[in-house]
């Protein structure tokens, strides 16, 4: 242990009434850290559709109270006696966390650590009190940075020094921790994406416009955005969507349209960010001869495709699950960031900001789509 | 069309009876050929299980009388005005057909052509004439070459000459116009193994052993082969598998074997050529946190795999369809027999030639497993 228990304010989940989000900003204490944490004096934290997720489960994942957010932006307090990623005072964007020793985090995968559930959907207790002396729950993604001050594993920390020029910089680069780098690395670092290539994205979100610039930024030759939301779609346009669909009409045919603008081929790459069944099976169909469908966006937990195996083989599609887009955080961050400098991945337009006690509005403009990535500060 | 129709023996295959392969060997009559075909004097041609598979089929596949074969080795013995990829005398091999002319094609995955199942599946009326007149179907593979003399498509033909030094040679390549370059393609091609790689192999057929061949000659630092066989096994381990596990042990637990032989990771690659769904199930559960199954296997024509979905996102798994090991057999087929001549892709134990009115105990070989590749000599 470290240092001295610190007051802060948190943004408290509690169970849910009637299915909705029941998230409380509250006055808490941060217990002393561990040895391989920081204490991070959060200055933002982005909202993600797994915060909603994890705040409405009621399975063994839904734990509660707890403090959730994985999208942390802030500045380093205090160090435990082992910690050598950041010093007091340095800035830091937070991200996923995982074990640091296995084969897949030493060779360059973490987001598949075996220990990734471990370490970022079950909580640690006692990670926070609240006035009344409760333990809360926390450690989410090895940060729980839905709180003005949280203890933080190392392995979640991303050392931005150098990098992030001011506060107002750190605040806006707050959800390159998860929801943009899981977009963007979908696109870069597991399909690959080319000159060649033709992209596909479904859904056009954070994540999925992460991935739309992702594709730009490779210079993929046609890129078709698709979601049901006109807003979205137009900004879609402004961030190098060649195309884009609008599933709202109701005599759309998806799988013959994305035909018919790939001259029969269909999409050599397709990210399906929605985790809607219709659109995933629709998005095996239009996928080309020996394309790639990767799947990031969080369908229902029983939710099972059947696949038939002889299309399958004689099609040489490429079926793929994704998370965190395969990214090293330490690593993927920067580049994100050098890109935003770039003007490649433009984020002004995707990112409003919201006072963590505005936190009903964020979630409800992000639902209805007038907010893509709201970020709520501390 | 071009030349004199010539006189040949060739395999026919008629409508199985009793749901038996029912080939016969006849004296046939060859047409002359198109502008874009040449007429090869075949020496010899691997039998594969798709040969079987579409002797037995009684849907829109299923068309008799035929002749099939399309794994074939012979000399040009004539070539049609449009045909520029060999001469009269040379060697070839020939390999699945394809149109030259689409993105696939030309982008170097021909396998992929959207025209492949109308050139290879699906036949050519009147390529032969029985000695009764009666027309046979052909062109299967654009080949059909279970015949001493055929009319085989230009894009066939993989040209050897220069490569393969006489014709016992010749014979012995014969199988590597598709049974082996879809093993070996599988893990070079498609799954790019690499010395990091724990590669299972289940299935040990022409093409199970020509993808741990791959695997070998790939460096792969864990090759585990399975198979229900003890014969195929014991030529396994000659051929470099670190392990092999017999799946006709009932106490068996695959699943289980494989995770504790790599430390609980699981398969970075698993080749599946059995098209077994207990072993394909199997198969998904072993391979490894951001692993690759690549199906290469024929299951029932109807069968479907149902595949959790957010186990796939969670776990990074890969699964993908692949035919002719997403190879182009003008490069593929060369390199495979510089492989062979550096002893990386021995092939001597593999096969065994019959005449070819000894079919039926080929057949009957293949199925027991006495004999892992057929090959039948005109």
């Amino acid at each position: 242990m470290s240092g001295h228990s610190k007051r802060a304010r948190a943004l408290v989940t509690h169970r849910p009434i009637d299915g909705k989000v029941n998230w409380k900003l509250e006055n808490v204490t941060v217990p002393l850290i561990q040895d391989d944490e920081l204490l991070i004096r959060v200055v933002a934290a982005g909202v993600c559709h797994t915060d909603v997720a994890f705040s409405l489960r009621l399975d063994a994942f839904g734990v509660f109270p707890r403090v959730l957010g994985h999208e942390g932006a802030g500045y380093v307090e205090k160090i435990g006696p082992a910690v050598t990623i950041a010093k007091v005072g340095d800035p830091v964007l937070l991200s996923f966390a995982s074990c640091t020793a296995c084969m897949n985090c030493t060779g360059g995968h973490p987001a598949y650590c075996p220990q990734m559930p471990a370490l970022n959907y079950i909580s640690e207790a006692n990670t926070f009190y609240g006035e009344s002396g409760e333990g809360y729950e926390g450690k989410y993604f090895g940060q729980s940075s839905f709180a003005s001050m949280t203890a933080c594993k190392e392995s979640s920390v991303v050392n931005v020094a150098g990098i992030v020029k001011n506060e107002d910089e750190l605040k806006k680069f707050a959800p390159l921790g998860c929801g943009f780098q899981t977009g963007a690395g979908a696109v870069t670092n597991i399909a690959q994406a080319g000159k060649e290539d033709v992209v596909v994205i479904l859904g056009l979100g954070g994540v999925g416009l992460a991935a739309l610039m992702a594709a730009n930024l490779s210079g993929c030759r046609l890129i078709i955005g698709v979601d049901r939301v006109e807003e979205k779609l137009e900004m879609a346009k402004g961030l190098g969507a060649s195309v884009v669909i609008n599933t709202s009409d109701p005599t759309l045919d998806l799988v013959q349209a994305i035909k018919s603008l790939t001259d029969g081929y269909g999409a050599s790459i397709t990210i399906e960010t929605t985790g809607n069944m219709e659109l995933i099976k629709s998005g095996v169909d239009f996928t080309a001869l020996r394309g790639q469908i990767v799947f990031i966006g969080i369908p229902p937990a029983d939710a099972e495709l059947n696949v038939h195996l002889v299309n399958l083989i004689q099609s040489g599609k490429c079926l793929r699950g994704c998370i965190e887009g395969d990214s090293v955080p330490r690593e993927y961050i920067p580049q994100m960031i050098q890109w935003n400098r770039e003007g490649k991945f433009p984020l002004d337009g995707i990112i409003k900001y919201y006072k963590a006690e505005d936190w009903e509005q964020a979630l409800a403009d992000m639902k209805s789509g007038v907010t893509t990535k709201p970020v709520l500060t501390f």
